[in-house]
């Protein structure tokens, strides 16, 4: 048996509880598989949603902004947040409007977030906010200097409470709809990267480094995120 | 001068407000570019953030769920939300860890949402889940059961505060990193529509109709809903 994350109001899948998942291994791949998130937090009770880059470490979420931004000057104490991740995989066409629908796969967690303050976490973060993406570049990279350090602020967050919801099922109609003469059908929805563009100031001589290759035209995004993540933290 | 939406500190872009935008224009555009949003809001002081299919009509936002989800139970009543839509176009990698960045398009819309109570709004904005999308597209479905409708919530939002960010400069660095030995690149991100995959069980005879044309093979999506919504919306 998987290790899971404990299930009660907050984070129970309601509607269309057989796509919920809530085992570390499903949803630790799900996130893994994103650069790109949405995080909810509450100012004066506004809610906000901000999109951001993040990525995990065992059952920890980091993210990161300026020390000026709103939401780090607001959740620096320790705040609820709920994070969330969604990869859109198609629309879904169907024989009655009420069976339209799109295959998803989407992780919300949810944890008390907080500023980063010990030098050590932070330093080690900053690292892993270059090298969770692009394993061994920090290493190459002109060293960051105290300003910069002063001027990244670091979030993190431990998930309290998770769930995956997936949907992959295309269309599904009623069963006495399959026998109305209406097209349906599941139109595909991919993320992928393009070729990549070198800066137009290389120093001559300079190439690409072997550890983009997880990178390569083409390639869904997901899946060399996946890659890269599992070159940057081999332990999972 | 186009008509702007009020600024003040729930949407003023504060990180790099040189990326900011207010302009209806700008803010609609981009919210007509997308199908999937995440809307932030607030149960008990626990803020949630879920993804969602949304659209847009004029200042309004519309998005929708089963009567059933804890969102709108706790919506119905009007209550502070916050609807964001990111696409991510790039990942940057610069020459320190600093300059590490991305390209994106994204929209922070503000409001109260409320549940759609008023049967014709119901009616028409059932309608406008499935046409936004793939415009004509109803008038020749099943139609949609009273139980259907019973079943399917509508939330919509009046629009009061928005601001749209954009970076689309690839890579930047600081003026002295250029001499150094260190590659960087711009690596493109680009969500593309997929071969249609017709319901294996089509009606002999049943063929995609000309409506679903703006949804072909490798184009962007942000590009076909663009181009969908002006054929739903052609007033804007």
């Amino acid at each position: 048996m998987s290790e899971s994350y404990p299930v009660d109001a907050m984070n129970r899948v309601k509607r269309r509880h057989d796509r919920g998942f809530y085992d570390h291994a499903t949803v630790h791949a799900l996130l893994d598989t994103a650069a790109l998130c949405h995080v909810s937090y509450v100012i004066d009770g506004q809610p906000y949603c901000t999109p951001t880059l993040f990525w995990r470490e065992g059952t920890r979420l980091y993210w990161h902004g300026s020390s000026a931004s709103r939401m780090l000057r607001n959740l620096s104490k320790g705040e609820p947040a709920c994070l969330t991740v969604t990869h859109l995989d198609s629309l879904v066409l169907a024989r009655c409007g009420f069976n339209h629908s799109a295959d998803y796969r989407s992780v919300m967690a949810f944890g008390l977030a907080r500023l980063v303050t010990d030098p050590a976490e932070k330093e080690r973060a900053l690292v892993m906010m270059v090298d969770r993406f692009f394993p061994n570049r920090t290493a190459g990279l002109r060293p960051t200097t105290a300003q910069e350090i002063k001027a990244t602020a670091v979030i993190v967050m431990e998930i309290d409470r998770a769930s995956a919801k997936i949907r992959a099922k295309g269309v599904i109609d009623d069963d006495e709809d399959y026998a109305l003469p209406i097209y349906a059908e599941r139109l595909p929805v991919r993320t992928t990267i393009g070729p990549a563009e070198p800066c137009p100031r290389l120093m001559e001589g300079v190439t690409r480094g072997a550890d983009l290759a997880p990178y390569a035209p083409g390639r869904s995004l997901d899946e060399a995120l996946t890659e890269a993540y599992a070159l940057a933290y081999p332990r999972g």
